[in-house]
This record gives C-alpha cells, structure tokens and sequence, in this order.
C-alpha cells in the first residue's frame, strides 16, 4: 500500500520530475508490486494499476524497473531463493531421509511466513509467461526432491509403505502451502508452534 | 470446453434462433463455465466470454441463467451442498471426536474429487460479491466444526494436546484442500489410496 500521504500521481511522465519522486527504495517498491500482484492477480494488474498504489508515474517505476515481467521475476527469485536454500542446506546434511524431510518442512514453513506475499505470488502462478513457467520449473525440482526422499525413506523402512507415495508428498507440500492462505502472526500462534504441529502431524500423527 | 464442431456463435442473439441453438443442458452448461471461470478467474470471465467457450449466444445462455452470478451461485451451492452434506451426516453420527474428523476428512476427500471443478471454484474465491462473501461464510462454518472436533478431541485426551489447536485444523483442511491442485485421477492413485493417506498422516503420521 502507498504511503498515505503520497498522493497518486498522474500517469503522464511530465508530472512527476525526478527530483519530486516519492523516494522509494527498489524493497518498498517490490513488496507495495507484489502485495498488488496479489490483490489483483498478476495478469490483471497494469503499470497503471501499480502506478496508481504506488502513487508514482509509470516512468518513475520504470527508473526501478525495466518491465512488471522483471517486477513478477524479482518477487518470484526471492520466494524461490530462500526455499531453495533451505533445500540445499539441508540434502548437504548427512541425515537420513526422514530427518530431512522434517528440516524441509521446518525450514519451508518459515520461509513461507518469512516471505509470505512473494510465496502467496507463486503458488497462484498459473504459467502463463515464460518467466512464470521457469518458476513452476524451479518449485517441480522442489516437489520432486521431496518425492524422492519420502521414497528413499519408505524404502529404507523408516517411513509407512501402506500410504501412497504418490500422494504423501504432495499432501504434505499442500498442507504447508496451505499456510499463506490463513495464517495470520499472532493469532495463529508462533511459528516455532506452527512448524512443530506441521512436523508432528505429518510423521507422528494428532492421535494422542 | 465447447463441442469441437460447435463453431463459435455470434454475440448477436439474432444470430442464433431459438431452433439452432445446440443442445446444451443445465448440467453441461454449468460445468463448461465453471471450467472457464476456473481456467481465467471468476471476475476476468464475461458473458461474452462463457458464449465463446459454450459456442452459443448470450442471449441463449440467457435462456438457461439469468446472469453470471447466478451460474457462479449454482456452481458453489454444488460444491458447498456437498460438503455439508458429509459434515452433517458425520455429525449426526454418535462417534467420538476423532472418528468424526477421520469420517469428515475422508468424505470431503470424495466430494473435492468427485466436484472437483466445483470445489476448485469454490477454493479461489476472493469474496467480492455478496454471493462469494455467502459462500465464504459457509465454508468458515465448515472450518469452525473442524476446529470445535479437534478442540473436544484434545480435551477428552483423544488428541495430542503439544500441538497447536489453532493450526492443525487449518493444516489437516489445507492438505485436503490441497488437492484439487495436484491430484489427476489414474495418475495420482485411487480416491481410497488418497483417502486412507490423508487420514493415516493427519492421525497416525507416516512414520514407520
């Protein structure tokens, strides 16, 4: 959302000299795109529209920005990033499949309320663009990472084989991705409960 | 999507008398938008556009619907039927807290399969009309009884208490809920493999 007392600006490029800019830095400016990418859907929202919340003109935009397709692959490298980091941080560990299977979802759980609206961006990609489809690529590499430890575990016994292992990972991928559509800090409780109810659940089960 | 001889009709309802209008069903109708409202979005999705995708004039949709809305509500009223339909018969029931969220899981697992295009709809929603704020409410009183099980259960002792009452039932609906995302029939398992998995790791985990 713009600053309250930034008045929006007219989209013609004259009305807003350099030197009057509202002086976003390119954070502000990426977290105020994607909580409109969000609000709106990406493909229905315009420069104008993201003019209009950022109360700059379209060519102050572009003085941060060479397009809304580089805002959409900014917003969607910071997502991808972190998850991807906490993957590779924890398949560099020695643990067995299991225990790392728990640090993926411990560790996706954060990053997800870490960087929940570029998260939020994301999962509601359909693929339209090639920017959109390479990210659906890159989170496919992280679907199948976990597929492949879920199978690596049952296969080692140390995971049930009478569930299907087609769907247990994709289950439990949909019950942290869940977390963006309703978790709200605070009043959901903290994130140290939330990761250990996700952890729990999915190996151990709710039944006392 | 359309017959594939259907050639698209004019939006000019003159264009299609009454006597040439192909022979679409309330049933079929309604199923054809709801793939196009899910394929680009409630609010993105015109009149015009439903008559593109149904091969028929506007005004022959006019015959069958009175408006958007309307198919928009018979579309949720579908979906949401279905499920309340389970909770209550669950409901009515004289088993413990925890057989009832096994039994609740399991069957809306079945309706998100069975109406999946349904449920999908009714799954992204933003609520941006009184018939989608209806909706939504509806789907909180189905989350609420979720979350007043898992209470009763935790409180009888028949669930862990370490866990987040909070979250695990907006987790165990997430995962549920997941699936209209992901789950392709004949190519993700049967509906018993996903319903016997999703119950086994909310409540016994997958740990071996």
């Amino acid at each position: 959302m713009p600053p309250a007392s930034t008045p929006p600006a007219s989209d013609d490029a004259a009305a807003a000299p350099k030197r009057g800019r509202p002086g976003y830095d390119r954070e502000t400016l990426l977290s105020v795109c994607v909580d409109v990418f969000n609000r709106y859907g990406y493909d229905a929202t315009s420069m104008g529209t993201l003019s209009k919340h950022l109360g700059i003109s379209k060519s102050a935009i572009y003085h941060h920005v060479e397009s809304k397709e580089a805002i959409l692959g900014q917003a969607l490298d910071r997502a991808l990033d972190s998850l991807e980091a906490v993957f590779e941080s924890v398949l560099a560990s020695d643990h067995g499949p299991v225990n790392k299977l728990e640090a993926i979802l411990d560790g996706s759980v954060r990053v997800l309320v870490d960087q929940m609206p570029y998260v939020t961006l994301l999962l509601r990609l359909r693929g339209n663009s090639e920017i959109e489809e390479a990210a659906l690529q890159r989170r496919r590499t992280l679907t199948r990472t976990v597929e492949d430890l879920v199978r690596e575990a049952q296969e080692l016994g140390e995971l049930r084989t009478d569930v299907s292992g087609k769907s247990a990972p994709r289950l439990m991928l949909g019950m942290v991705n869940s977390i963006v559509d309703w978790y709200q800090p605070g009043r959901s409780g903290t994130v140290d409960q939330l990761t250990a109810t996700v952890v729990t659940m999915v190996f151990s089960g709710l039944r006392a």
